[in-house]
């Protein structure tokens, strides 16, 4: 019986003259690219160029909306009320929507960014407004990408929305399964061997190892590579080869 | 046998705080409303805002995308690209899609804005350009808005697009059939009687009075109100009473 | 022993095509302009013509600097550090500076907007970062107008800053000296005659009124009246002709 | 008896979480950094960073406008009116200014970028109205940054305003002492010994080569070189040790 994971990525992270993610190195690699919508990063043409890569890879293609705002790229939590939250992921989405068409592509899921993300992870009514904007662009049956064990799951299986679960390659959970906050010992990763074996071990047993010593049960359907680290295309090829070298399929969930 | 005529008028171009049109007055008289997208004017919740109001009085959704110039609110006319002509009709058009959406709204077709519509009126290259772009957002049979007699509709005819021609209530028209440019005498009408009585002329008739004192032979789907000027709402209403007393019904082609 | 007071209002937030203020009827009568800065609002053509306008009447041209969110006309509190507080300060003030010396005309105090103001109001911090971006962009001897009792006021005073304390026309007081909370009963007078008759006697006393029955000592130096309601333009005529048939002359402190 | 020769090069070309240029590797080897201003590139908290660069390595700064269109990174030229150019000068340099005392720091000249800068080197209404913003940022002894041989130098000249002509460093020229349009066989140098050996050639004689085969005679007091190509800063480091090595000493002039 085939063993499938999805890979996925943040990608298309530009803005005019700009870039910041290595879209060519890591699109290979991955089975599913969160693209950029214009938010927090990216433009119509850029947009466009990260499609046709994921295209001329096989890479399914996800909206990474997020705040409106690239000078904060995303990152800071902007006072939104949840109709401003649900029309801005519905713009950015469709948006890409509608410019992948220009390539012959579909865009198959959501998947919040930054500040947003984190906030639909934390609160269910966020998780909801997302899921609203996100229906809009892609219809009844979107597709969410939700951090596991948060608001975004709850919501989006309570809502009866499709959703894969992604856990993070590079940061450390905490015994609540959720991810243990930046500045804790251990919640972020840099040794990519570490990082690989730790994947494996996951989902092998569904048990994740916590910062606190301990392990954690928890279910993902994906691993998310991060693309703005220097390294990241090395730790993703090293993940990708240990996985296939264990007899998992790095396929779109 | 029933005769029809559109009446269409820009609105929802506002931003922000800011309003421009008088969206309230005039959205009640027309069959079609052209509503901004995002480039030249609005925001994604000025945008459901509009999509709200048009779907109160029945109306005909339209997205009008503009070159993304809000300083210059798309009437000048940025050297793009054809790609990049093509990718921000698209993207705008998206945005709006999904927008109307969560209002349970379709757009129906597209007609460009400003500059942007003016230059694709006058070349063939642009008016294909923008088409890709209704397209990729809108689908293979997307509905172009076009100025009556220009490259815009030669190229939706061309293209087997479907489309409606339209030509505009105070504005002259030269002998060639296109706009008389603005500072010639007549380019610009001003009486809402005048203009309502030239339309009925040319509804009746086919021929378009012109600034040289004859008439030209023109075919129109729609007649564009302005939004933007004094008096706007009254020359709309006035325009709407002769059209349904000479026996016109005002309804989307 | 003539009597001064300085009349002030918010100016010049316009966007582009898009007007907000009725700056043609309200300059005349006022002795202090705050000029939006291209953060909440604004571009520098659109300054250019305020900082004109305020030329053309004499009136004595400060820098409104709010956060740089047009869409959310600087009304939300976005979470800036307190360097991105002093820069975005700077950046506006210096760039309306440089716009006005082409009129000739010299910006001679900073005033914040919206949430902005608000902020530095409550948090002596946010009200040191204001001051210092105010100091880089006017110099050391940079004015700011403060609302009157608030930390804006303090830390003014502490940092040996030269300010001018500002009451609302429009506004309620809370018996702290305070404004009284938008919603509270009285937090909001819309008779411009009550307003005037108010203002007068707050002048002639230095009590002002409070929501709660009583009255509260305060000093101010400036009146702020708004531009973006209805009435307006009315109610500072009024409070003009009132001032000055009250024996006070109407000139920047 | 000392000669001195200026070295400049455009800094600060990020925008909020992107960079494009490598600052730290090229600041300690110029002599004047021509700072963006938030017009095609940067944002108040960028340009300070880059001014307290270029302060830490005692290099004099300069503005850098361009059209405020970030997406096309000020390459594309924006059909501006002279006052829109004029105030978009002045405006962009007016808040580096003020961001720059932010530092203690003085911004001592003006370089327009990009398509503003070729439109000003080729038209003399388009220089004077950079000038003109120019002078209304950094007052009537404004310094001008000037393409050698065009209508920026000559209007410089004409008005009076200090300037310093620059040369390109692997920029090829033509007969007439302009630059050779790109394309041309010979219009970009990529060999760091071939362009250091050029410039040292020029510098001797005052003659430059060009591409037609001869040579043309030219004056400049300052060498520009590339940020954002790939051994950018290789270039530059071998240019200076060349200068140094001849007698030259790299001072802003």
């Amino acid at each position: 019986m085939e063993r499938r994971i999805d890979l996925n990525a943040d990608l298309g992270e530009g803005f005019g003259p700009w870039r910041l993610t290595e879209d060519e190195g890591l699109m290979p690699l991955l089975s599913s690219a969160n693209v950029a919508a214009g938010g927090h990063a990216s433009d119509p043409a850029t947009m466009r160029a990260t499609v046709r890569l994921a295209q001329r890879h096989g890479v399914r293609i996800g909206a990474h909306p997020g705040f409106p705002d690239k000078v904060g790229f995303g990152r800071r939590r902007l006072p939104f009320t949840m109709d401003e939250v649900t029309e801005t992921v519905a713009a950015q989405t469709g948006a890409l929507v509608a410019v992948a068409a220009l390539e012959g592509a579909r865009v198959e899921y959501v998947k919040a960014h930054g500040a947003l993300g984190n906030w639909a992870a934390e609160d269910e009514e966020v998780a909801r407004a997302v899921l609203r904007g996100a229906r809009a662009a892609l219809g009844t049956g979107a597709v969410l990408m939700a951090i596991a064990g948060t608001a975004q799951e709850r919501v989006a299986a309570a809502e009866g929305a499709p959703h894969v679960a992604e856990v993070f390659l590079d940061r450390g959970y905490a015994a609540s399964g959720l991810l243990a906050p930046r500045g804790t010992p251990g919640a972020l990763l840099t040794d990519a061997e570490e990082e690989a074996e730790r994947m494996l071990g996951f989902l092998r047993t569904g048990q994740m190892p916590t910062v606190e010593g301990g392990t954690v049960s928890m279910a993902a359907g994906s691993i998310c590579v991060h693309g703005d680290t220097p390294g990241a295309v090395a730790a993703a090829r090293l993940l990708r080869e240990r996985l296939e070298g264990a007899g998992w399929r790095v396929a779109a969930a």
